[in-house]
């Protein structure tokens, strides 16, 4: 029992390093163990469209010259049972002899969801299912909300004063926090699928949102909120290698032409209010594989994606600071009972430099 | 060596004792060794007027029937020279036949300031400063304060959102924070000799300030920032047990004999504007024996005591929750460049029940 642990423990390290690399497919790492105790092979995850875990794993044994007859696969999900861009990874398992696999969880993919686990138990594979399942979930906590709910997992990121501004009257805002919470913030830039900011945000700050202060083997989509496709053909956030998604309330042919040769996808989806209708654009998103979405947006856009309960987590950096009034994070309110303010749990606080990183969830948010 | 840092860390948690205790002497923890290393007496410093570390410890060993001759004594603090209420403890420890005393720091009274180490040494007794020094401090940060700079450790306490509001645009802000924080604020209220608030509270909520939610042998004094003597004779922060200082910048017979009769000092101190002498208060504080000052406010006193470079610390209780527009912490800026912001240090962050405690202070403050 402890050697399952120590293994799976192990897989997920090994998950956690796709955390920037697999997208969108989910973080997945696997360790094979001899029926006599010896570690033969062991891998993560991919790019997409490269191998999964299972198959690095069962590769490096067998490039190592090990025998893979009988020996126990630790992995992190569930092994997949459908031909996507790989063949199903449960009859790599099979055809290489793999006497037992210990998976944290089921897939939720609706074309895997416990598939996997029949066909391994089909050819004779014993399987046990559970250990890690919390830690592999919240790795994958994208993937899950994307195949279980439908829409991406929503994360806010935000840079604040230790009293709660986010930029002086006058907008400046660069930079309230520290190189170190800066770093820190496109560290979760890269494990997000894609990057949502409003026509606010580009048309005062011309931002590339692209990750700059970590390496990475791959940048995230960006998406731009902009109901009267306002955003320049030439805004520095359009870059090869990476989709641009804008979200539009109005029909403009012309405007939508210009910004298509920029290398965007112009996706109308106006409400009843001539504004992006919110929840349609996640539901979109999710359709085109975004796992994690992550917010880097002004005050009104947060305040709009709060109020419409379209967000789930909040990435607070915090700095020692007090700045007086300002731009909040989030327009929300003015409230009258300390009741209808927006309840959070916060899951973690770190030091960052001299700052603070406060991840906070909308309670229920996490429990689908 | 290591024996000496297992005592001194011993002594320095009897010290910790005596946090709620001694006001205004300082926190001093202290052990005695026989020379054959056993453990022969221990004490922390009893409430104002009563005994000190030393003697408390030297009482122990007594009682227990042990000799203390050449015995090395454990103390966080230099042993005091002068007579006060009590009689000079470097006399009560040279009497009992100490051979050795370790002490973390030298006493910043003047009164002592070294003579209680020279007195030792000149009676053949062996010191050694040095282990403990920070952590003594640290207890003692109010009363090194005191006696350094001639004004109280200014320790501002508030209770805010996520967002930075402290209260709604109506005012309302009970409770913003969970009781497990609410109930640490009275202990850091427990700890200061006097907790300060401003006129608009106490006609706002008429608070009574005092400790309730942890046990205490004592009542902190209550501080009144008063500029016109608006305080009512029958406000519920007077309270037998207690002095309650309010600091005017006005004259006035009648409303001074009235609030004295409550119990009331009524100190009048009025600065070029017209409103109380901050400053000057934090001296008249601090020559009362204030080592501690507590600050519960509302942003505008709040304001002028971070403008003016008056406070020292702060104590933020946040709450997992956005309350959009509300009122602030503090009355500063607005700003037009970031640099103008008002610069903190992170000290320390806890989880609190679903809170945060998050202490910050003002950079070079605790550098006297």
């Amino acid at each position: 029992m402890q050697d399952t642990f120590r293994y799976i423990k192990q897989a997920l390290g090994l998950a956690a390093q796709a955390l920037f690399v697999s997208n969108p497919n989910p973080r997945v790492g696997c360790v094979l163990v001899a029926p006599d105790g010896l570690e033969i092979g062991s891998g993560h995850t991919q790019q997409a469209g490269g191998a999964h875990a299972e198959v690095m794993a069962l590769r490096s044994a067998q490039e190592a010259g090990h025998s893979t007859q009988g020996a126990t696969a630790y992995v992190t999900l569930e092994p997949c049972a459908h031909q996507g861009r790989t063949g199903p990874c449960c009859d790599a398992l099979v055809a290489a002899g793999i006497g037992k696999v210990v998976a944290s969880l089921t897939d939720p993919n609706p074309l895997v969801a416990g598939q996997g686990f029949a066909r391994l138990r089909a050819a004779g594979v014993a399987v046990e299912v559970g250990p890690g399942a919390a830690e592999s979930r919240e790795l994958n906590i994208g993937f899950f909300s994307r195949m279980v709910r439908g829409i991406p997992w929503v994360r806010m990121k935000a840079a604040t004063s230790l009293d709660g501004a986010t930029a002086l009257p006058n907008g400046t805002s660069q930079w309230i926090t520290s190189p170190a919470a800066r770093a820190d913030g496109h560290a979760w830039r890269a494990r997000a699928c894609a990057v949502l900011t409003g026509i606010g945000t580009v048309l005062d700050d011309n931002p590339r949102l692209n990750v700059r202060e970590v390496p990475t083997p791959r940048q995230p989509h960006v998406v731009v909120v902009d109901s009267q496709l306002q955003t320049p053909p030439d805004a520095r956030l359009f870059m090869a290698g990476r989709a641009c998604y804008i979200y539009a309330a109005i029909q403009n042919d012309e405007k939508k032409a210009a910004l298509e040769a920029s290398g965007a996808t112009v996706i109308c989806l106006p409400n009843a209010q001539g504004k992006v209708d919110l929840a349609a654009m996640l539901r979109d998103l999710a359709a085109r594989g975004v796992n994690e979405l992550h917010v880097e947006a002004g005050h009104k856009l947060n305040g709009s994606l709060l109020r419409e309960g379209l967000v789930d987590e909040l990435l607070i950096y915090m700095a020692p600071m007090l700045l007086g009034p300002g731009l909040g994070l989030a327009q929300v309110g003015p409230f009258e009972a300390l009741a209808q303010g927006l309840k959070l749990d916060f899951m973690s606080v770190e030091r960052l430099g001299p700052d603070l990183r406060i991840v906070a969830r909308v309670p229920g948010h996490d429990t689908f």
